[in-house]
């Protein structure tokens, strides 16, 4: 493929942040906040500032850079993402939204391409929540979308957020001064490894995002009865893992109802008690997981998860209590967008699958303030969060230009 | 009912031995070998002594209390159980065998009755099996079927058991002189509560023993791959803990398919790794108790659930590990012990349901060296090895008056 792209500079530029907070052969560790992240985001900004940005550092840590346009009160096009990383975590989640999109800006200067509206790449503070337990900190933040409290969490040492903005140079009394109103926004734009497998699946270097899934969190409680594993007769039982057992069976087939449909349920956590092997179970707790799309049909499958719950549980003689743990609403990618990247891979030679994204993203909140659009490119195995984490450079070269082309159909030029 | 026994003399005893070891209101906490154990065996060979029969001590713990019959060398027939508790048990398990034995040979003795074979009532050493984490022990001593290594097991504070027996008297370099020969037993009698619900179900203060169930122990790993809970589609993953639910789920059918049968299976024990909300279970271990008083109906039951096991990995794309964690075959009560204890309940208008023991007893191993008969006494709510296990004493004296009218049978006075 030929690339507009400098694809030579790029490769360069995420191998060289991946040395800061650089763990093992292949990890990154660079908490927000950080003294590495620090580091990280100090480099990103020479090279906003060799592209010909302006840049500027803003009260929830997040880093700026600007590229004015012909009318400087149109709202901005913003290409963004984050650069800081899990404790144990890969070199390309984040890092390629932000490197990827300085790359598209750059590469339009360098072209002599002069935007009709301004274009701002921007690198989100704390994305991935792991120090302070809540993420998507700098997009909220933009938005004035924080929660109250935020600022007294504090990490494992016992450091909080307040202090670690301050020891970074930022003031929380002036978050007002940082946050942007949502008519000087008109795109946002982020590209991301898809953190999942269908890309590989399909072997396909790139996809088009049709939105974010809105998570659904729930947890069931199952009281039944103990007794002892030889002496209780199989049709006086009220045995609390019989019953789990036939409600995640059942919530599996529930989730795969429509094939077709992205929709994802997931047990990951389940605990017995008294667990002993000859113990016939008297409690058993389980989390839900349900992502969709589609919030009718992720409430219509919540719906019947419920029924489920009622009917096996007292099927077997169980006690039943389900606990709302929150979630959120499912985001949608802008038509727009997706038909301009659809339309943009065709000159590039690519025809990239659409998917939506199961993952949260600092797109995620953004999409509340202007259309959004995302492109995911191939990771190795869907791993992520993990030194394991791997893209190639021609894939997220591949990526790159396409949110240049994308992006250029956007500024309007 | 008119009771041929001392209901009186029986309720007594209970009591008394109940107030060693006692915990809380009704517990008790009699370990093997311990302080409180001897105390109570001592108090027992008083009684044994007080009705009539000669007693002593063996090289294993055991207290055998002994009355001749008319023909010295005509094979025992003896009575027994054990009088060890749990650490947190009750009053009645155990104990109402040996006091109910000793019941019934005591009066034998005030009714003139003399027996053609001897009698032998037993109260038999570390039946639970807690202190040293193998029980039976006195019953399999007395047998020859102890393992390799037992007497250097220690208990939680590093006693061995070859130390507990020497300080209770006892002296394992004497084992052979305390083992009978089989020819030398008859029959064995072992009148014990049900620890089960079926007989407070059915309203029946009694139940006459089928056989002893053998349990089949195995674990089950399945093997998957983790994710993301929100990217990795349905289609695509490897979820052990859906595979897992799907073949609890068949396992509980399996075991069911014979709803008149005795079969039982648990799955008390399941992990999952690593058990976090938003990540697909990479790892389930479960445990499998399968018990059945026909082995040719157990090993079919265990081979659909291999099958069930494999088909249902395949599907899920899981790899599996089934270890074999050992397991007993089951025995069978005599037939003419069960008919004789049929027919006397007749005469003292009981109509007892003929029911399996789905745990062990002292009974097992001496169902391998001669015909051995049970009866099972009503206990609250099914519950036991906990202090709130309780048998009234109406309840206990008609198992103790069958037990004596059996007995009577059997030594062909």
């Amino acid at each position: 493929m030929d690339f507009t792209i400098n694809t030579e500079r790029l490769s360069k530029r995420l191998s060289e942040l991946a040395e800061i907070g650089k763990i093992g052969e292949t990890g990154v560790c660079r908490l927000a906040l950080s003294k590495e992240y620090k580091e990280g985001m100090e480099l990103v900004r020479t090279w906003m500032e060799e592209a010909g940005l302006s840049t500027r550092f803003d009260h929830f840590g997040n880093l700026i850079g600007r590229l004015e346009g012909k009318n400087p009160d149109a709202p901005a096009v913003m290409l963004g993402s984050h650069i800081d990383s899990q404790p144990y975590g890969g070199r390309y989640d984040g890092t390629i939204g932000v490197l990827g999109g300085l790359e598209a800006v750059q590469t339009m200067i360098e072209n002599d391409i002069v935007p009709e509206s301004p274009v701002e790449v921007i690198s989100f503070c704390d994305e991935e929540g792991h120090r302070f337990g809540v993420g998507l900190f700098g997009s909220r933040g933009i938005l004035g979308q924080l929660e109250p409290g935020e600022l007294e969490r504090a990490d494992e040492n016992g450091v909080t957020r307040r202090e670690a903005l301050i020891e970074f140079g930022a003031d929380p009394d002036k978050f007002h001064e940082s946050e942007y109103n949502p008519d000087n926004i008109a795109y946002y734009l982020e590209m991301h490894i898809e953190q999942g497998p269908k890309l590989q699946e399909q072997d396909q270097p790139i996809g088009i995002v049709s939105g974010i899934a809105g998570p659904r969190w729930l947890s069931v409680i199952l009281d039944g009865f103990a007794g002892h594993a030889g002496t209780v007769p199989m049709n006086m039982r009220r045995d609390a893992l019989a019953g789990a057992s036939e409600i995640i069976t059942s919530f599996n087939s529930i989730v795969k109802t429509d094939s077709d449909a992205p929709s994802v349920g997931t047990v990951g956590n389940l605990q017995v008690f008294p667990n002993g092997r000859s113990i016939i179970p008297e409690k058993v707790e389980f989390t839900i997981d349900l992502r969709d799309t589609d919030q009718a049909r992720r409430d219509d499958y919540e719906r019947k998860l419920r029924d489920s719950v009622k009917e096996i549980s007292e099927k077997h003689g169980l006690d039943y209590k389900i606990t709302d743990d929150g979630g959120t609403s499912p985001k949608e990618c802008s038509r727009e967008i997706m038909t301009i990247m659809s339309e943009e891979s065709e000159s590039i030679n690519l025809a990239p699958p659409v998917l939506m994204s199961g993952a949260f993203h600092d797109a995620s909140h953004m999409a509340d303030a202007c259309d959004m659009g995302m492109i995911f490119v191939r990771c190795k195995d869907g791993i992520s969060h993990n030194p394991a984490e791997y893209s190639t450079d021609e894939d997220i070269a591949a990526g790159t230009e396409l949110l240049y082309k994308a992006m250029l159909r956007l500024v309007k030029n």
